[in-house]
């Protein structure tokens, strides 16, 4: 008789990582798509037949090494001060390395974002797992749950060491003479992931992700380029539209985005609203913010001070709406309403959320990947909101997203 | 601006429209992958990349009809004797062909599950949606929602005319000089699919589901054999074990099956609690039951009385449990883990359920494919039932499937 399994602390992103086929239409090349340093589940569900392309992917890998690496996370009682691998040595791993402050980045900005919950829940306080692997990489999750204002709040911190499929390595295609099969590409991720769902109807739930990606060169082509990636996103998820509110939570966005690029809020609330859509109910689980990824086509060290303007956007892009909105009295209409938009959160992040879905398939940490479903939620057969009401414009909104500002 | 949208009466299988890859090990043709008569859709999410393998092969199969024939439902007032096809002429739409039979079958089935449930409930009833499409074909869904004893009740019955990719159809395989690409192959699939989602925490979750499928010959191979199955099963979601109502249960199952084949209980069985597994959370959604699909190594004739006595069985498998437990007293606790097991049932529809996903990614009407998710559920962060509760127990018995009888 098997025991209920025990808890490891462990990591996941609970968004994005991306899934990207190769037909990927930018010019970068992807991120990797299976081969992280999660626990990698190759079999097929017992008696499902039913194969989803990236398991047939990884079948596809496994065919030649049988059993994926899997380095399974060890609890840890203390943070270290970096979960940076020492072998990186001083290029990659010194202070000033992007992966270094990257990292100092999303460990500051998960202090912060906690703290400023903490202050405004008033009850609540996180919990907090720390874990670390044996080759390098660890994360600190933590998880306020059934606070005074927020019924569950995750903000999830972690840094990985993978190696990805040399076909993912778009910059190690076959050379001239098409004979270049380069090996496993040794990848660096790190990233912070956090949803936050309230209690009160009125107070909307938030997301945001903010992540860096590197490879290393194949490890037989040594000469082939490294590359980088960022991406992340803020996004607002109201059971209610208060105007005031999603024009302020969209102007903090769009001040963070203005400092480095009048395109990139534009461009961004566009991929937000295309990226967070249920396809099959035809509406977005809420209403947008901002949305990225694989993004290299710009400098370096602005893309860097432009996720960490992002991460510091959250706090004062959120929090005063939760002030607003966290002691409004509401009916048992506006929660069983708040409840349903609640199925819809499920429904995006179970069906189409890419690091949920890859997280499922690959054996990441459940807990911490299904940390970001809400502590409730309600599915009405065919609930229709009368025209005109404010449940109507909710999602009259998810179905033609808006212009904020 | 787009009024959300009204409410179509529609069709969908709530559960098991089989959806095999081409690898599948049986040596029977799979059941049809896409073209049902479901709207398709074949776009992708809109800045999404992740494409999965059925879409993938719907849009390989569409990109020699970029517009795959949809066939919008139509709301109906009036049940017709039969949603056959008169076109089908005499041999199959008789009222001796199996699919009259069938037919006749899951609609007297639904009409006393119906009624046994109205009556145990002593307060809700059911709210009945009829729809037909103009190239044949219909259905007639009902759900009863927030009664007395039940808080969700689906029972749904459509018969499907479709054509499936010639390439799902085996026996069409080229001939002895390689030449033959049979054209599309039109289909038949018809079925009952029900899950019924008590209020009480002691009173379990039932689902049952059987369907009978026939394929034509392909039209330009018309010696090729047509071909048919059957599929289905019933099984059982308690979130606490009562012993002697899990043993009624599998007992009555085993009887429909020891009835045709002493094979029968223990292959479907062991299937069910291979289907109905939650892989990333290594557990099963519930206790079981029985399971199959694909079934045609039998006689057809012996088929049908086998999944008309499985139907059969349902009242009297899951009625005297109800009755038992309808009206237990139960605390917070109780609610609040049956809640937590109704999380399970989602995440096992919205991910691994075939005739779900499936649903979902061709665009059928999705309050019909819904309408198996509960009222409510529930997501607790990192919950651990202590060792030797009853919580615990019913946990260790998802996970290690037992024996009952």
């Amino acid at each position: 008789m098997r025991t209920p399994p025990l808890s490891p602390t462990s990591y996941s992103f609970s968004s994005p990582i991306t899934l990207l086929p190769f037909s990927h239409s930018l010019t970068v090349p992807p991120p990797p798509t299976f081969s992280l340093s999660f626990p990698v589940v190759v079999s097929r569900t017992p008696g499902t037949n039913c194969v989803k392309s990236s398991t047939l992917r990884l079948q596809a890998t496994s065919s030649s090494s049988p059993s994926p690496m899997i380095e399974k996370e060890t609890p840890e009682t203390q943070k270290p001060p970096t979960f940076l691998r020492e072998t990186d040595g001083s290029t990659s791993s010194s202070t000033n390395s992007v992966r270094a402050r990257f990292e100092k980045m999303i460990r500051e900005a998960q202090d912060s974002v906690c703290s400023a919950i903490e202050t405004v829940d008033g009850g609540g306080k996180f919990k907090e797992d720390i874990w670390s692997r044996p080759g390098g990489g660890g994360g600190i999750s933590r998880v306020l749950q059934d606070g005074a204002v927020w019924e569950k709040a995750g903000v999830n911190v972690s840094v990985v060491y993978g190696v990805m499929p040399p076909e993912a390595y778009r910059a190690a295609k076959p050379t001239e003479n098409g004979d270049l099969k380069p090996g496993p590409v040794p990848f660096f991720a790190a990233g912070i992931s956090s949803v936050l769902h309230p209690k009160n109807p009125f107070a909307p739930t938030l997301h945001f992700n903010y992540r860096y990606f590197e490879t290393d060169a194949p490890k037989d082509a040594q000469g082939a380029p490294r590359q980088w990636w960022f991406g992340g996103g803020t996004d607002l998820t109201p059971a209610y539209i208060f105007e005031e509110d999603v024009k302020h939570f969209h102007m903090v966005q769009k001040r963070a985005c203005d400092k480095f690029n009048s395109d990139f809020y534009p461009q961004f609330k566009k991929w937000c609203d295309d990226y967070f859509y249920i396809k099959h109910r035809g509406e977005r689980r809420g209403l947008g913010g901002i949305f990225f990824d694989d993004l290299n086509a710009y400098d370096q060290e602005m893309l860097l001070s432009f996720a960490t303007e992002c991460a510091n956007s959250v706090i004062p892009a959120y929090i005063p709406i939760i002030e607003r909105r966290k002691d409004m009295p509401f009916t048992d209409r506006h929660k069983a309403w708040q409840q349903l938009r609640r199925g819809r959160y499920v429904e995006f992040n179970l069906v189409y959320d890419r690091g949920t879905t890859f997280g499922l398939k690959t054996g990441g940490r459940i807990e911490s990947i299904l940390v970001s479903l809400p502590l409730t939620a309600r599915w009405e057969y065919d609930h229709q909101p009368e025209e005109g009401t404010e449940e109507w414009k909710l999602l009259d909104a998810c179905i033609n997203p808006k212009e904020w500002i």
